[in-house]
């Protein structure tokens, strides 16, 4: 089941002021969150994470996406120390199963992980799979509030905005 | 011939205000250059470059580091279009090779790469083998600004500040 919503949030970084506002959402859920870091999972979450470090002061870390490919080359850039509390920034969450990958390496090298926390929560699963495993999730905005935005502001078609809701009312119920 | 200086700039994320500053620094650099977007170099550039869209207002992309992996996902993120001139970001240079390959990816997509700037410039050959190729090549501060302000402020073994550039004056000359 193809989704029939695609959203590119890689793009956020064509539009700094947009970015910088996108940063000050995230920042309203994490100042009710505890950590040491920001762990953001690349690459969309790269620039948005180091926005939110840039804006709150506090520091990141980022686990590379590719395998080592040489040497010492660290799984985890930047400092971090065993027994610290990291929370996962990421821009999307779907099914959520990408996030477990993530956090798995954050464990690996002794970290906590609480919470995740998303700007949009397209709402086919992600948030009932990592509640269950014991994790907050959080997102800024949901996919049905969007779609609400949208059809009100007349921005996407009627249709359109119907299809995307059927399919995320079935991905619901799956 | 194996480098007796290590210099890890993914560090960087760990300090949020030292970015600040070091974005700031690119900044002055920038300021004389002509270039519609910012193109970071992954990983260790893309925060860099975050950093300096967000004080800057200018918009930034980034080349994915590895092969596309799945569908239509670009190989360059961020929008841009033939025909623009962007300012290639890294944070070191060393002998310049790796900066081919970025450089290529982004002609590949019909951009313009005129000038490479880099926080600290190692002096193994990177400036002459860029300029050769016609690019401008700026950096914040070469290794031998560093190990000399290093020996001023006894920050480092004089032993090793020896060693270091002992190692530059030969890879300079190789």
């Amino acid at each position: 089941m193809k989704s029939p919503i695609d959203i590119d949030l890689r793009r956020i970084v064509s539009r700094p002021s947009l970015l910088r506002s996108i940063s000050a959402a995230y920042q309203g859920i994490l100042k009710g969150l505890l950590f040491d870091r920001l762990a953001a999972v690349p690459y969309a979450a790269i620039p948005i994470a180091t926005a939110i470090s840039l804006q709150s002061g506090m520091p990141m870390i980022y686990p590379r996406k590719e395998a080592k490919d040489y040497g010492t080359r660290a799984a985890i850039e930047g400092d971090h120390n065993p027994g610290e509390t990291v929370v996962l920034i990421d821009d999307l969450a779907t099914t959520g199963g990408s996030k477990f990958e993530v956090i798995d390496k954050l464990k690996a090298a002794g970290l906590r992980v609480q919470d995740v926390v998303v700007l949009i929560d397209r709402q086919s699963g992600a948030r009932e799979m990592l509640q269950q495993a014991g994790f907050g999730f959080h997102a800024v905005v949901t996919i049905s509030e969007l779609l609400d935005h949208w059809e009100r502001t007349g921005r996407v078609d009627s249709d359109r905005i119907e299809a995307a809701r059927r399919f995320i009312s079935a991905s619901r119920t799956a």
